[in-house]
Order: C-alpha cells, then structure tokens, then sequence
C-alpha cells in the first residue's frame, strides 16, 4: 500500500487525484492539503466525494509518514516545496511546470518567475510513461507534462524518425476545455457568460508549453528546431468542462505514404495501454478520451501525402494531469502501469 | 431627443441598455460612468459594442445634463444614490430593489439592509408598463421590477377576478441563466466549471423576489394570502447565458374552463404590445422570448380543470431588466411604448 | 460469474451497461444486439468503449446461455420480447416501462398502448432496490424503474408515516438531461440547436412517470389521492447531456419539525449505499450525482413548517437506468449490493 | 419598397433572413417557400417571430412579383431553381455553393454533382461586398460566399501585396458552432448528446470551402498556389449555437513588420463598414460577432515577424449567411450598404 499525501488538494487536480485514488487498491490517501480551507473537510468543497473522509491540512505539514506526496499547488509553489518535501523524504510527482524545462533561461522567460531549485533539474524525470518509464520508475522527483505537452507530444513522437523530415514547425492548434485553462479561479476570464457560447486563442506565441513541446520533441526525435523551424503552438479556449483536442499540421519534405503512418502509429498504440489509434479515415473527438486516461489518435493526408493532420484527444484533468501522475505513481511503486485508472 | 445617463453601465444590465438605447431614435447616451472602469473606453469592456465610444466616468459625477438616469447598481448604492439624482433634477428608473417594496420591515429582512429613503417609497412607480403605465408616465422616480418578478406577475395576475379563487397559494418554481444570477461577479458561483452541465436551487424560501411578486399580486387581484397562503417561489441557475422560464402551479376552489383562462389571456395580450399567448396546448421555450422584450406565455391543466400549469418565458436582461426599463422610459417621456425594442 | 446479455445495446442506456459491466468483476457480457447496427462492431457506434469487442446480434437472438439479459429497448418491444426471453431460461431486467404499472387501463391511457402480457405484471418486482430488495433477488423478470420516478421516490419515500400527513398533492418539478428525455434519437426535439441555450416543459400532465410514482407513493406510504390529491408531475428539457434534479413541494396538515424531516432521511440514507442526505440547509445539484449510482437528497422548509421543499438529484442513466439495473442484477445474483459501481 | 421572395425559409438561414427583414425599411417579404412547411404558418415553425404572418408556399411557386429571391436551399436544387427563378425577371441571390466557383471540375469533385448551368458561372457575382460591390450593385445572379470562405477571405485578403511574400501556404484552422454545420437537419451529427460537451474535426482536406477560398485569394491577391502551395483549410464543430473563429496561420518568406500589417487591415476596417480591426495585443472572440453583421479581425506575431497569425470572428448565420445576403440586397438595389443590419 503506497501512502500518499495531497499537496493541494482543492483544485481540480486535487480532486482528481482524490477521485481516482479512492478507487486504487494498492494507494492510501494519508493527508491532503489547503490553505485556502484547512480546517474544513473535503466533502464541503466537493460533496460529490462522498466516501472521503479527509480534512484539508494546512500546506506547510510535514510530510514525512507519506511514501509519495503529490504536489497540486501554482509553479512557483512546487519551486518553493519541491526541496522540502525531498528532505522529509518523500518521493513526489509535481503537477507544475517548476521541472519540465531542462534550460532556466527559457524556463524565467515564459514563467516569469527565476528558478530557485536548479540542482534538481537534472534529477527529476519528465512524467511521460510512454517515453520515460524507466526514469520514472527510479525517480524520486517526476515532473509530470502539461497537458497541452502530453497530447500534442502523444501525437508527434510516435512516427520517430519520420520527424527528421520535416521541413517546416509542426503547427499545433491546441483547443482545451476550461478546467485546463484556469479551473476553479474566481476570475473573469472562467465566469461562465465570458466562455458560454464563446470560444478564442489565448497567450498566442506565448505559452508555457510551447518551449516544453519544442525540448521533449527536439530530445526525443530527429526534428530539429534549426532545420525545420520552432514549433507553433497555439491554445483556445472551448466552452467544455474537459478535455483537449490538438489539431497537428506536419509538412514533409517528401511524401510519405499512409500506410508508414498507420503502422507507426499503431506499432506504438499496441505496446502502450493508453494510447489508442484509430483506423484510417477516422479522426477523434473529445468525447472518445474524456473521462478516461486516453489519448486518441487519428491521421489524414492530402493527394500529396507531404501533408498530414494528426489529431489527437485527451482529458485534461486525467491523462494531461491527474491520471497521468498515478500512471507515474505506479511506475514508481512497481505497480501494474494501468493499476487504478480502468 | 431623452439625454440619458447610465450609472454603473459595466454590467451586463448596463450593456444591454447600451445596446438598445444605440438602437433607439429619440435617446442619447450623454454619459456612462462605472467604479470599476472609470477612465477606460466602453469598447474595452464590451468590445462588441463597436459603435459605443463614451469612457467610462466615476459614478458620483453630476448628472445635471441628463433627463434621464438609469441606474444599475447594488440596492445598497441605489438607496444611497437615487436622493442625489433627483435634487440634481434628472428622472431615474433604478434597476435594483430598492424602491419596490412598501414595507419597510420586509424590505430590511429580504435585503438585510436598513431602508434610508423611506419617503421615497410612495412616489415610486413600480415599472411594470402592462400594469402601471399611467403612474409610470408621471413618475420621477420608477422602481423597475425584479427578472423573477416580471416573468411570474405576467404570468398570473392577466387572470384577474379569476384569482379569488385561488385556494392554495401560487407555487412558481423558477430556472434563470446566469446573467440573472450574479452575472459578471466573480465568484465561485457563476464560474464556468460550477454551472456548466449542472442545475441547481438556490436562496430557498430566502429569495428577494418572493415579497415583490406577493405585494403586487395582492395589490392587482383579489388574491389574499390569508385566504390562499404565502407565494412559494423558487429560484433555479440554468446553464444558460439568459432566459427564465417560470413554471406556474395555481389550484383553484372550483373547475376554471379553459375556455376562460385562454380567454383572459389572450385579450391581455392583444391589448399589450410585449406579450404573447400561445395557443391552447402549446408551452413556450426558453428561445421564443431570448434576446427581445417579450414575455411568452402557456397555459395546461389537467381533467380536474382546478389544476392549472402556467409557463412564462422572458429574456431576463430584457423584460427582466433593460428593456422593460426601456419600455418605462418610453412612456416616461411619450414615445411609443415599443419605440427602440422592436 | 453471471453471463449477461444485452438487448438493444446500441442506445445510452447499453452504451452506460456495457461501460460499467466492463469494470465488474463477476459479470461477463456474452452478447450484444442491435437492429440498426447489427454485424457492426460495438466500438464502431461507441468508439470510446476501447476494451469492448463485441459484435451487435441482431434483436431476435436465442440467449438461452445467459443468465440474465438487460432489455434495453421501446417498452412496445419489452412486451414482445419478455415472454420469449423467459421461456428461453434468462432471468430478465427490463428496462422499459412495460411492466411497472400494475394497472392496465393506467398503461394504456399513458403509454398508448394494449398491454399484451398482463400475466406477467404480478410476476415482476419493481426494481427500486431500496424498497424492493428481497423481491428483486428472487425475481425472474425486474422491472427497472423510471428514471423520474427514481429521483422522485427516493425524495420522498424515506419520510414514511410523515406522508399520511400530506393535505395536498406533491407537485414534482422535475428537470432532465437530454439522454434522458430522446437520448440518440434524431428528432428535431433532441437536436442541438433546439436544446442549447433553451429550456422548456413538455409532456405536462401526460408524461408516463406520473402514474409510476402515483402508485409506488401508495403502495409504500400512508400518502392516499383521494385524501391528498393526484401527484403533479412536470418534466423540463435541460441543456445538459445528463442528470435529474427533482424539485418537490410537500404541504403537511400540521407542522413537521425540521429535526424528524432530518432523521428520517438521514436513517434512511445510512441505511442504503447510494443514499446520501445533506446536512440542514444545503440543497444538492446535478454535479453531485452525475457519473455515479448514487441519489442525492436535501430538504428545506419555511418558517410555518407545513411547506417542505424536497431536492433530489440523480444521474439519469445510472441510478435512474444502467446503474440501479446492475445494482438490481446484483441481488439477483447474490453479489454485494454495491458491486461494480463504485 | 424592394419586394421580396425566400425560397427555402423553413431553415436556419431562412429564419435568419426573416428576422432582419423585418427590421429592414426598405423591404417587404411577399413570399415565403418551404417543400416541408407548405401551407404552414412561419410561426408555427418559428414561434419566436412573433410579427411574422407569412404562410409557407410550395417551393415551385411563381416568383414573378419579386424583385428580388433569396435562394436558400441546398446547391442541388439551387442548381435547378436558379435559371427558373431569372426567367420569371427576379434578381437572385443564391445562398447556397451552386454558383461560386468558376471551374465546374472543382465543382464536381467537392460537390459531388455535375454542374447544369455552367452558362451562368460567368455571370454570377461573388457576393463579399467588400471586394465585389460594383459588380453585385449590377448583378442579375449573386453567389453569396460561404460561411468559411467570408471568414477566411477577410483575414488574409487585406494583406494585400503583402500576400506575395507568402513562402507556404495559409492554414486555416476554423472552428464553426452548429447552425453553420448542419443545423436543423436531424442526424446524428447535430444531435445534442454528440455535440455538446465535444469538440471535433470533420471534412479534414475535402470541405468544398476549401477550392472557394484557393480561388478568390487567388483572384484577388498575389498568392499563388504554385508558388506558396495549397491552402490548408480545417473545419471543426464547435458547441455552440453561432459564431465562426478562423486561426489563420500565415508564413512571409521575410519579415514584415507589425506596423505595416496593422495599418493594412486598419485602413481597410475603416473603410469597410462590417469589418473591425483591433489593436495590437487583442485577438477577437466570438461573442465580439455574433448575433451582428460583423467580421472582428486581430493579428499576432513571433519574434520572427515572419510567422502571423490572425484570427477573425463572424456570426455564420448573419456576416457568413443571411446578413451578407441582405447586404448584398442593399447593393443590388442602391440602398445605404448597411440598411437593416445594425
């Protein structure tokens, strides 16, 4: 039984966890954390939990009787934490961006925030399963991907050497629901009349986790920004509770034929449990992933076969968050990989 | 030519004005001020008024040059407010509940606050044009009634003599978009993730609108509490932008023909420009009224005949709140009633 | 490990059996069918049931090897297939309204047709495991209850003798999701630009649930028609993809104190597994039953403690379908309640 | 007085249509058709336009009293009606694709039928005001754009010269709510259990807006196919009622600095009425259109200056449909370009 604790545990990250991990056999919620509502049980803020019988601790409490602390709390926060619970011997899996990106200069300028801890950056493993189990498995700190990274990145590795073809950045239009997008926060821009019937981009050229798909694409494959340009990533925001679809355009500098793409594509979906291909001339929606940790994956190209759309579907809060972290959970603790999230 | 102010033109009641009034060919908008903005360009907020190039004034600016004020602020800042308004000489119709109820004592336990402009209350004009058009026409100061109100008074008292014969009280179970509850506010309530895809009662038995709709059916029926019992209303938030659909439950003493009640209904509605009967077997939907100033109403019962189910559908920031102040500035100042909302 | 059969599994109610049955661990789905997509692979019409590999059968299948078949299909359908699927050796849950109504003429005013298997009716347990446990594990045949009529009795049986005090009808304002008011159906009603953003009543007076509740009222409480009047029922079209919230008014003859309303629901609720009642002054919503088996209940009154607003919310294709079939399939079978729904 | 004929109102554009005439002072529908309405009033199937007392025709009826026949029907029977509608001496203008593309093979391939009046191809005007005004002002046939294609063309067109420097192709990433993809029509693509709560791609590399927007950019700018390659045109189906959002994603081969970009779209914006340009920084949404003849346009760009995004809003109905068509109407007849539509 791997005891866990819940750094924040008020988001909706937070409640994710909460949810799924109810629903582990080989996982215990020890203790979760807010400070916004210490003190109050975390049936008040989410009735829905109703066998939960937790009461939210302040943020700052030891942590030392739990094997796994999951860290919920704003980037700079993980910066802060990371080093401590570290100390009180905790492994954790961090849901912020705090240690994703390998270069703290890219890393100030799109969190506008210096990096406090950069002697743990060349020890935490990125929380991809599919790419990084063993790192995983060994780790004592993962820095679990960002959502908007696990589908567009889900959606371009696969074809592997493929990449080295490409002759122009792979464009990803990104469109997420809203609980990826702000969540809970009392602000203007998640007030319902604001996204209802409303649909936009947001942080255009801008976002966090274009650098972080622009570095796991670049580690992980032969495409290289200096040769085909630095990928473009675009986020909308859908008026959905839930789930991402990434809509990838890739340009080739010589056809390649549907039927490398199919077999790359399902050679990969065969060895890993939450990767799920479609068949040629289907493409995903939102609802074929949300609710679940899958990532769903579809192809199409034009006469010229240079150009390919691959779309691919997550669930935000599941596999592009919380699912994700116990997907990392149980590579950590030599558990089955699926063990908790079917 | 009316020369119009708006006091607290953010909102979304003070958007909506603002769109009709740019409608409208005998208003001018001299002035809009707001707390929060004041300084900034309407077209920041609201960039869809495209047209609309007034900036945002501070809300206690003279109002002098104004024939008319709208006001739409918190009840609060309206009691505080709408003194000053009239000694500097304009004609105010105020949005807020400040002036529509007689009673003190019930006004200080629905609002939880101390009413400061008591000699006021028996110079306002309830604005309800269907009803009070002449006092309206005279009146300086118009208490423009509640959304909640509106779709439920419409709903009821065209039955007349009828409602004498009430024996148990009106229950009008009631669903709202959000702009009618809570709008624009930033808070925990009207954030997407909280209303989207859920549905909810709310200030049960403890709504404001509840005496509003009990004073004015007393006053225009013979309907008696003491004889029927106390109005039971209860508030709902749909997830919708607009739009309250009222579902009305009347039991009379004695069978009522249908014939009798389309009767009713139907002449009420030739006589005013705004309402609509459906014909027999026929209930409105939210979308007959959204996004006009009318009110749409049906009517059901059952084989008893003393069971009757009425159903209004008005646009809340319509009927509910700008338009039907719209429609009390029109016969303020002896334009058509229509003038501006068709 | 029972073997299950599925009749009619290419609509919402299939779709959530073959989702959950997938995660139960003594349950093994053999069998499949589906007129319009027989030969068609179950994925092929719900693409996000990624581990399912059946193949739909066509309708008329022989399930002698099953231990239990779900119908899922027209209740006209139920009546012909009932029959056949008993002699065949299935233990049967039926999840249309064929054989809920003890009352025959009843059944033909509200479901339009000639009941053709009245044999049966004495036969079948009316599955609402709260109420019904002992005659649902010794059923061949379950008739599964409306999804109405679930949110309605469990928001108001729990108060048992209390409703031998009821002086007038109980009015049921009840508000549903799309699956469960047409669900896949392609008809105008259930189009998306004819639901979103709308809101309406429809079948007033007429909705088949309305003589389901009316008996079961009786048959389990004091509560009498003749002493109290017919139960009033209304149906609403939300604009959500699932989810009942009961709104239910109750006048007692005599004060009820809130600390009995209170107990008896809270005994009730301890005693059954997807009963929870909140505590004093808080009402539930859709979010805290959706996705679950579980019905959510909450009670307000005024200060003459006579009127009694019941809220209940349940998750239409789970408790008020799928879920509350499974949960009957576990007694049927001598499984825990619970099994495979949590 | 412009006398009016609509052919096919019983749809979503046709309502769209009857709902802006009504307001238009100049114009006076005589004449309304629906195959499936015939001998039905409009307000039985739109009971939301209340003034409207037009009953529905056959759609063969003799248009010879109109001036003027808004033909909104599908491109097959457009195919058929338009030489008729001609010869009985009405100006057309043809709401659907029959007459927008000038190479009948083109036609044939993303249609899927043979065109049977290629004669009239050459004297059809293409009706985007803003760069065919003289030539619908005398036309007899107008081919009112697609819904697309008008979101599109506005965003890259104004570019101008600039559109010479393309070095790869402009990908439009569109994003379409429901009436502007198949509205009433009653299938499984529009029902709201598929849409809501989902988000997907459809007629990925073969929607015939695609060849519509190759063909006017080529027309009326310097791109070139050969040069910079196809346009890549994606629609996706958004969960909304209205609104198109177009992410267009363009690539100079040398930098172009913001200023120039800016100041192209807005001298443009300024002269054309319906067209909004916003400041630097602002990307538009979709609230900022819809329900208005607007087309909202913002644009952004990388360190680079190389790579520009733009992003333009309309409503599908009004800008990308009906309201076009009426703008067209003014033109064709000498009236103020934006009589009726604000």
């Amino acid at each position: 039984m791997v005891h866990i604790g819940i750094i924040g545990a008020a988001g909706l990250s937070g409640r994710e966890l909460l949810y799924w991990l109810e629903r582990h056999e080989n996982a215990s919620v020890e203790l979760v954390t807010s400070s916004k509502y210490q003190g109050q049980k975390v049936t008040d803020v989410f009735p829905e939990l109703t066998t939960c019988s937790q009461i939210y601790q302040p943020n700052g409490i030891d942590v030392s009787g739990c094997d796994l602390v999951f860290l919920a709390v704003p980037t700079q926060a993980s910066l802060e934490s990371v080093p401590k619970l570290l100390e009180q011997g905790a492994r954790v899996v961090d849901l912020s961006g705090a240690f994703r990106l390998s270069d703290t200069e890219v890393f100030s300028k799109y969190y506008r925030l210096s990096h406090t801890a950069p002697e743990l950056l060349g020890k935490a493993a990125f929380g991809l399963p599919e790419y990084f189990s063993e790192q995983i498995s060994a780790a004592r700190l993962v820095a679990n991907p960002g959502c908007y990274s696990t589908g567009a990145l889900l959606g371009i590795l696969p074809l592997g050497e493929l990449l080295g073809e490409l002759d122009r950045p792979p464009i990803i239009d990104a469109k997420s629901g809203v609980s990826g997008a702000g969540g809970r926060v009392e602000d203007d821009t998640t007030n319902y009349v604001s996204v209802n019937e409303n649909f936009k981009a947001y942080k255009v050229f801008l976002h966090q986790h274009q650098p972080e798909i622009q570095q796991y694409l670049q580690d992980l494959s032969p495409y290289r920004e200096d040769a085909a340009g630095e990928v473009i990533f675009t986020p909308h925001l859908l008026p959905v509770d839930r789930g991402i679809l990434s809509t990838i355009y890739l340009h080739f500098r010589k056809p390649i034929a549907s039927k490398e793409i199919q077999e790359r594509f399902s050679k990969f979906a065969e060895e890993q449990e939450f990767v799920h291909f479609l068949e040629e001339g289907v493409l995903p929606d939102l609802k074929m992933s949300v609710h679940s940790n899958r990532c769903v994956i579809g192809a199409e190209t034009d006469q010229s076969e240079q150009n390919w759309i691959i779309v691919s579907s997550i669930d935000n809060l599941i596999k592009g968050a919380s699912g994700q972290a116990i997907q990392n959970m149980n590579l950590m603790f030599g558990l089955g990989e699926a063990a908790g999230l079917l």
